[in-house]
């Protein structure tokens, strides 16, 4: 956990009151505030900061499609429907063609998830650029997708090619060659709305994978009080990987930023014996599939063992 | 208008979708989202931002309070009831006494307006200080204070006393001498949520004063299709502002502030005829008083005449 995790814990412990009932509030990937027996509202934030999230020469559209996507990855992890959006835009100049990019990218990407931008906050920035947007969207309170419901039996799924946005990033900053599809996956992460909202009574648990699965399995696993046995061999590894030189990527390379790359925004999420068959429907429309299942402890294992050359050490990380 | 309200319209054009029934979107205080028959969400963010809206050595404790505060001032001006809110936090580096006074600030101010923090982002900036809140409250759909409502015959109406920030700004700036009144109404402003909320059913209209008095109610007379005609002899100036050294400060100069100086965090609001009488009960518990009238037109007239010695282009301003 980075020292700025560390700070919202500091915020939860010193918060002067306790919630409402019914009310999640932080710790999950949204909060969910009840707005009838039946419904809650899911509601998450998250800033991209240049020289934190992004370099100065992502392409605006780029830019406006994954500011907002990276929002909507959270209400996925939750099986919420989007709804509203706002936006806060903190601009060191005022510049037409990149703001009219911008908007192609941020709308394109709203039109495509029907959420709608119901309030902003423009502002000169005297610093870099940086971008807060606040999702809101609406799920069934009771089947919400928590990531503390996992239970010991269940089994562990991924959804689609692990590792593609670490290495779109490696190719963005020319430790490797470049690559279409992993800079694609990089600058145009696509969240997993629809398999989220599909999860919605077939999981127990959800999570988005942001940091890198290691970590987010661990926060899924720890908010459980439970441990996860993964099988390697199971990982969906980023795509054209294996093809190119052996220069480029080893397969151990690939199997490391599956499990520590950032910013697939895909999810994982653990499912009851009862529901496989339910996930074999599933797998007809969706790239999911089951790398390990939920076990008693509070460790990750990895059984067969990780191969000696897997240096879980190397993958990107924010704030390094 | 600045330049970067402007681009605020700008993205309200190239918005893909309609919104759906019952939504109000950008363009008030608070967007509306609609969560039952008789009841809405109001939404709203904003940012604050170092060397745009704040200088690096502002108490922490203040910008703690303060960031929250402006959020709470647009659910003021809606006559919502202040329920969540979500906070990004953009830290050039962790200081932990630092961060103590900013929650202790926030949380004080969380606590007295009844707001509970159920989401945050914390990162890393490379650039300054930024903090982004989006505040999240819930108002009767039907009543709900809308800047656009106001009414030819409608009285015009202010709370508290205009100026005192701007003059807080100067003294921080040390362009006058230190006053604790001033730097106050700067660094710790008093959103109107109680006032705002006696409002529903009295006041037409309403809008909080962020911008200075004359911008805002510009606003509001624009969005009303109406114009204004303003007694400035009833204007609430500045505290101890006479009491000063004639060299400090002219009567003039606590006009002029009262029309344009910014941050004020107070309310203009409309009320028709009918509602004097209801008027002059909360007159009995808030700081509240009549400056002039809703007339037909587009223009807000001085009537008698603003004297020649007001300077309306001294207020402060962002982005100067």
């Amino acid at each position: 956990m980075n020292e700025f995790k560390l700070i919202e814990h500091f915020f939860i412990r010193n918060m002067p009151a306790t919630l409402p009932l019914g009310v999640v509030g932080i710790g999950d990937d949204a909060a969910l505030l009840p707005i009838s027996d039946s419904h809650a509202l899911a509601i998450s934030t998250d800033s991209l900061l240049q020289d934190t999230h992004f370099y100065a020469d992502i392409p605006a559209h780029a830019l406006g499609h994954k500011a907002l996507a990276v929002n909507l990855s959270d209400l996925a992890a939750m099986g919420a429907t989007p709804k509203f959006f706002t936006l806060a835009l903190h601009l060191p100049a005022v510049n037409e063609d990149w703001l009219n990019e911008f908007q192609q990218g941020l709308f394109a990407c709203a039109k495509k998830y029907q959420i709608a931008l119901v309030g902003g906050d423009t502002c000169r920035s005297h610093q870099g650029l940086g971008i807060n947007i606040t999702v809101i969207g609406e799920v069934n309170r009771q089947k919400a997708l928590l990531r503390s419901r996992a239970m010991v039996g269940d089994l562990i799924y991924v959804s689609g090619h692990l590792g593609e946005s670490a290495l779109g990033l490696l190719a963005v900053q020319k430790k490797i060659p470049f690559n279409e599809t992993w800079l694609k996956a990089h600058y145009y992460p696509q969240p997993q709305v629809e398999l989220g909202k599909a999860l919605i009574g077939v999981a127990n648990a959800a999570i988005d994978i942001s940091d890198g699965l290691l970590a987010d399995l661990g926060h899924m696993v720890k908010a459980s009080g439970t441990g996860a046995r993964i099988d390697y061999r199971c990982l969906p590894l980023a795509r054209n990987a294996m093809a190119r030189n052996a220069e480029d990527l080893s397969q151990a390379d690939a199997i490391s930023l599956a499990l520590t790359g950032g910013e697939d925004y895909q999810l994982c999420f653990t499912v009851p014996i009862a529901g496989q068959s339910a996930m074999l429907s599933l797998a007809e429309h969706y790239s999911v599939i089951k790398i390990g299942e939920v076990i008693e402890g509070d460790q990750i294992v990895f059984e067969p063992l990780l191969p000696n050359a897997v240096d879980l050490t190397s993958g990107f990380r924010h704030f390094e």
